[in-house]
């Protein structure tokens, strides 16, 4: 089973580092872009045989608690069998 | 509409730092996590009102051209209105 766990800025904090690739998007001429937000991704990897409800527990225990900083970033995750 | 767009390194490139994440977790006693794997996140918010293949073809191109390094990353991109 694997889970893929996405870790996002909330959105009223500043993104300097969108901005920057949302800059020279328009400076290389790409067209239609309003804006950019980049975040992580973490790809995991769990155990076969295990309860979806523990997997989803414990998932949602390691990104709030080790992947997330909570006070300016928020996260979203998806299990795939 | 908003395109999401995930780079991750190729399969077969080593990831020393999702390698110490999941050592991180194994020390926090955090269990059933046989691997992981981290990569970047985008989110482009484009401009409304255009056709949905021109915004997917500038996706992908923005995605191939400036936000993946072709020789160790690939990635994947989804489209939500």
């Amino acid at each position: 089973m694997k889970a893929h766990v996405y870790v996002t800025l909330k959105t009223t904090v500043l993104d300097p580092q969108g901005k920057t690739i949302q800059g020279a998007l328009k400076k290389m001429n790409y067209k239609g872009v309003e804006d950019v937000r980049q975040g992580k991704y973490f790809l995991l990897t769990l155990e076969p045989n295990l309860e979806k409800d523990k997997v989803k527990a414990e998932v949602e225990r390691i990104a709030r608690e080790v992947l997330t900083n909570p006070v300016i970033e928020e996260f979203a995750y998806k299990l795939e069998d």
